[in-house]
């Protein structure tokens, strides 16, 4: 059993576009255990469109195709796919309501064309779709199966995710459920969550767990296979517990969550205020709490600092320690956070002092960092942390290391 | 004559990496009026990729292979196609001594397996890898062209375009030279730009021009084909001046710069200096500025106030205008840009002051922003814009209209 994606749009050959569609539905394709061999790229072109289907039938026995279902006369998908299987197309009175739906909701005028978006192949399982118009479909002829999908990824993967890769396991005889879960490590790098847990990773087949590392963070994707999708979920239960007792301190989050939506999470919940005082990350920690709508109930302003003179003028940092310890030194990152804290008058206050490079400052090496914490009812702390990436990154890994920081500390505060 | 590209690697086939290589060198092959008809994906393995040469060959006169040159025992590209062609492996010293270079430069051991990639097809014209180990490769047989590539886009994207393309032109034959450029263009939406030079781009068929869109900014790019390249370049002049006859004032910059970019190269030209109060941005604009290296020569600070409380107690703005006219208005952007400035005691102060989204404030609808710039010896203006996107989109806009008034005021100033 093996599958060839099959993606069609002169875009693509013109290098107007990536495939990235190719790659998610492998990605999920793997996760099912289904084998990939060939991914091919064609034009809207029909001849060559059938001359790839008759490739891919000689070499897989599921063809996956994606793009050319749209209402332009270059969308021929499923009319060559029809055609070469000897099938007709019919109207599907759902997928017409659905895109009846779509215009009058988005106000707008249905021209004809649009109505060939809701021809189906006849005999095929239609796929939803639930972000535009053009109804994806699955249909077997002999031992094959044969699935189009909308090119859009934005239609193309929720539709594959929720319905196709359903249909295909029913379609294929997979009884098995997929359960996936992803934990989120930050603190850990990935060697060395690996050697953590090396025996854990050896000695399960089922779950799978898959360490993957990206942007400074960690994850561990577990995957388990049951014919019962709730026995799937509590053997996850079971080797996430396993994990956390070797590792548990690292664990910030689950799935697609982001240090930063966790620490809002948090700011929300425990009704707590913060303000920053920023030189190194020149604004950045408080351009990403404020990309979060509703931030202002927890987040009033800050400063950027990036100058000696203004972290004297604004945050009031005392002279001496400048001279005496530098801008880039605990000293300097504490009277930060502190003042910082109290003239805006929040729970909270963090700075980040530090060498973004490329040049070194002070005398201290290029990805020294400083970050302190002042918190209400809390003495400050001032962790130090030495970053070895470019400036972009160490400025990026920084503003992470603070949300870090503030989770931890926010998380212990209250278990005290 | 056209081409077909195979990209080699079982981890595009899992879904682990996307195939960027195929789309940078379809942009390539399409700029060098070299039709591609199909990509091709094939596994780290033999037999596949043997069958996959077959096919291109019965539909291609150029094949174009990406990765499986490196030292492991899974890449095995030019071992497959030397046995497909019955050709044989020569090593190749210029390439060898390259690869003892980089081991020697980051004091590394060079191990046995490295000496492979040194190895070429016998017959085979090297495209040196300036950013890796292992030589690119064209040559050919019959009628047909086949040229080797290493898969890491680093290493492929600078071989291909410095070498690759030019080696490949003059094999089929292409006696002309592509000449390209890229004019940058800010405050001028895709359709209008197209509509003011509309019977340009119609006429035009040497040098071609192409707008593209994308991020709130288009972009013109001028190709021009000739068999000496400084006449390519002066067509390209003769077109572009005619375009800014046209919409010169909405140009900022050429080819990958930004409007970013070009306000620091101004700021530091100048020698000004600039501080910031964003409360819509939330600190974005300043994020940016120091994301530049030497920032810090015009840039030392500024203010995120994010709630009124603290416009009114960092930057001093009247109590009046936030009752009367409200945080979003053109009043407050006037104060807050004029107070910052006094404050931080720079050349320019900048304010954004604005609603992101999702909802309205103070009854004003998502997307009103008001940008404030004060300049010594100018008086201070206020731009109202209105934006129609999501909060995040609405964020980044404001940042970069910010960035182009403040060329804008710059240049002006200069002139007048």
């Amino acid at each position: 059993m093996n599958a060839e994606i099959i993606a069609v749009g002169s875009e693509l050959l013109l290098g107007q576009i990536v495939n990235t569609n190719a790659r998610f539905i492998s990605q999920q394709l793997a996760e099912a255990g289904i084998d990939v061999y060939f991914h091919t790229v064609v034009g809207d072109n029909p001849a060559r469109l059938k001359a790839a289907i008759k490739i891919a039938e000689e070499r897989a026995n599921i063809i996956i195709f994606t793009g050319g279902l749209g209402p332009t006369k270059d969308d021929l998908t499923k009319e060559t796919i029809a055609k070469h299987l000897g099938k007709q197309l019919v109207m599907d009175d759902t997928a017409l309501a659905g895109i009846e739906l779509y215009f009058h909701r988005t106000n707008r005028i249905m021209t004809e064309n649009n109505r060939k978006q809701a021809l189906i192949i006849e005999g095929s399982h239609v796929l939803p779709n639930n972000h535009g118009m053009a109804p994806g479909m699955l249909l077997k002829k002999g031992s094959r199966i044969y699935i189009l999908l909308p090119g859009p990824p934005k239609e193309m993967e929720p539709m594959f995710s929720q319905y196709g890769i359903k249909a295909l396991s029913a379609e294929v005889g997979l009884k098995e459920q997929i359960v996936s879960r992803v934990l989120r490590f930050f603190g850990i790098g990935e060697a060395a969550l690996e050697t953590e847990i090396i025996d854990l990773i050896d000695a399960q087949s089922n779950p799978t767990i898959a360490p993957l590392a990206g942007d400074g963070e960690v994850t561990l994707r577990l995957t388990a296979k049951h014919t019962d999708e709730a026995v799937g979920a509590s053997m996850l239960d079971e080797v996430e517990e396993k994990i956390r007792q070797r590792v548990g301190q690292y664990i910030y989050g689950y799935d697609s969550s982001s240090l930063l939506e966790e620490l809002t999470k948090l700011l929300k919940e425990k009704k707590l205020t913060i303000t920053a005082a920023e030189s190194l990350t020149g604004g950045m920690f408080q351009q990403e709490i404020t990309s979060i709508s509703g931030a202002s109930s927890v987040f009033k302003g800050g400063v950027v600092c990036y100058a000696n003179e203004i972290k004297q003028l604004m945050l009031q940092v005392k002279p001496e320690t400048l001279e005496v310890h530098g801008a880039v030194s605990e000293q300097c990152a504490n009277e930060l956070a502190e003042n910082a804290a109290r003239i805006f008058g929040t729970d909270i206050g963090i700075s980040f002092t530090g060498v973004a490079g490329p040049d070194e400052l002070e005398g201290k090496s290029v990805g020294t960092v400083y970050i302190g914490i002042a918190m209400k009812g809390r003495p400050t702390m001032v962790e130090e942390i030495i970053l070895g990436g470019t400036r972009a990154a160490n400025r990026t890994r920084a503003v992470k290391f603070g949300c870090y920081f503030l989770i931890k500390t926010i998380r212990e505060s209250q278990n005290a």
